[in-house]
């Protein structure tokens, strides 16, 4: 019998299609393509193809936009907003609309061409956290900005134009319906319990344990009860924190490690899926911080968001989520990589 | 400039990203992939492959569940929801569920293995609307339902396993968060106007005309202000109406030329896009009747949704919706075409 849940923060209602009950291995997905390396614009040596650099990690005495970087942060070349204007609204009629004012950017994680976020070594994977945290910190003191979106795209069913290593970040001066609708039901279950509704989830879920998937002493990485999509994750920090510019700098490497080990375990269960991360965080300028969490979604992309999806907010997930936390739970620990191997998936060497 | 652009209904921001901008032939598709018909199920013929028929435009004489039929409409084969069950919800902590049950019906719009119902005769469109109109007022007496969406996935980029034209309807226990939000916005709206949204949205739009696509006596197609997705087009009809299930008959002639002329459209300017429509309709057992107004979204899949979207509610929309309508008002008129040599794009004869 097919089972319909309801996620108690969003409201969205999923079916849980029991009966096309489907194993990893049921899911054909596009191989992850990987552009041409001798003409990536991300890959070492190659600096003068990108807008300059706003923040690196680099070698000593290495100079900015040249080789010797390990992590890089650059404007994207064709972004969605634009830095100059002004967020004035106006009307017209019923309809608001304002300048396309915002922030693009894109931060290349590593100069291996070949490699993913889930097979670096976790102390790669702090230093892109550290990247993160730079600009979103940094982009708090442009007044205009309300909400900065972290995200990452891999494989081009995800929307990823370019394979080598990379995530993004906008900048917008209103705040997306997305985070809204979550504070509202996060303000809403405050007023009913004096309580935050991710603390509840999260204690709810440690009791249980059929959906969790990795945990360590700060984080913890679960598929959610009403998950939308087969294997959807959600990385939850322990302790209760709105905003995700808060991390203090003794969870890096502990945030590093549940954003790896779940990524490392999608990759090994779901063979290199193509998949979406969002960072979700509290508004620069919002108001109620008691009640908000902030987390990560993590959603593979294995199955097509069709009509149905669309026009209801319904969705259709073919994978118990219980036993999606199984699979993954199973996954044998990823072989010990230093940062020579890390990633060689295609058996090529790099750089 | 980019521009921002919100949503009056939904209270949500699109980036039309007009340095982007783009023409309807700088999107590449994929081509609708048309399945093996030797082995359909939805042909002439073969109605024994299916479970039996539900209802039927057939020629006199002819046998319920064999050839002589016009359109066709049979339960899912492998249905999303059950018909057995009961709607009890439980709770689970913070969570709640309750059975999958629902209905999941087939319409299978012609016996014509290659066409679309963009190129299907104005008649034949009505036997489609007239049959969407019997299933949905037939389940209603289902006390257990609260919902009936109607919606039409055109290619498998847009959710579609099987090419020979069909739509679909799943009958629901519980209304789904996007009509719930259309709803909300819908009575803010009148609370605050003494007016239906969508009749002061057509209002202005008439009165503009710049996204307008095409209008007859009872139905306008035009681009939303701010789409979603390049040629996003919703079809409404010009008096205020909450309920699909309440077209009258004189009306389901004209509803099939708005939908015809706009996947006409949709289809000569974007060489046959894959597309996703969706009927937008009071639910069953609803109140505040008077501040809804049904209509049709349709949205070509012709960009892909990424982690920003995803992650946001955001969507970066590289067509201007005044562009988009410019182009779909600018398709010449079709060919007169007859029910024979209706929409053998493929210079193919079916059956």
């Amino acid at each position: 019998m097919p089972e319909l849940r309801k996620d108690p923060i969003s409201r969205r209602w999923v079916i849980i299609a029991t009966e096309r009950a489907a194993r990893p291995t049921d899911f054909k997905h596009e191989a992850i393509e990987v552009n041409d390396l001798d003409r990536c614009p991300f890959c070492e040596g190659r600096e003068g193809r990108t807008p300059p650099e706003i923040y690196a990690v680099r070698a000593s005495g290495t100079a900015p936009n040249t080789p010797g970087w390990t992590v890089r942060v650059v404007s994207n070349k064709f972004p969605a907003l634009r830095i100059e204007g002004s967020t004035d609204r106006s009307r017209l009629g019923i309809f608001t609309r304002m300048d396309g004012v915002g922030a693009h950017e894109v931060i290349v994680e590593t100069t291996d061409h070949h490699t993913h976020l889930g097979l670096l070594p976790v102390d790669h994977v702090a230093h892109v956290i550290r990247a993160y945290l730079q600009r979103y910190r940094d982009l708090r003191g442009d007044t205009r900005f309300e909400y900065v979106l972290l995200f990452r795209n891999h494989g081009r069913t995800a929307g990823a134009s370019l394979s080598h290593p990379h995530s993004q970040l906008i900048a917008l001066p209103v705040a997306p319906k997305r985070v809204a609708e979550e504070l509202d039901a996060a303000e809403r279950f405050f007023g009913r319990h004096g309580e935050c509704i991710y603390c509840a989830l999260l204690e709810q879920e440690q009791a249980s344990g059929a959906r969790i998937v990795f945990g360590n002493e700060q984080f913890v990485a679960l598929e959610p009860y009403a998950s939308r999509f087969p294997f959807e994750t959600w990385i939850l920090p322990r302790t209760h924190e709105p905003d995700f510019g808060a991390l203090r700098s003794d969870d890096e490497t502990p945030l590093a490690e549940a954003l790896r080990e779940t990524l490392y375990r999608l990759h090994a269960c779901l063979d290199n899926p193509p998949y979406n991360f969002i960072i979700h965080t509290f508004p620069y300028r919002g108001e109620s911080r008691h009640a908000y969490h902030w987390h990560i979604e993590v959603m593979p992309r294995l199955t097509q968001v069709a009509g149905f999806e669309w026009g209801s907010g319904f969705y259709i997930n073919p994978v118990v989520p219980e036993e999606a936390a199984r699979y993954l739970r199973e996954v044998p620990a990823p072989m010990p990589v230093g940062p020579v191997t890390a990633g060689r998936t295609h058996g090529e060497v790099g750089d």
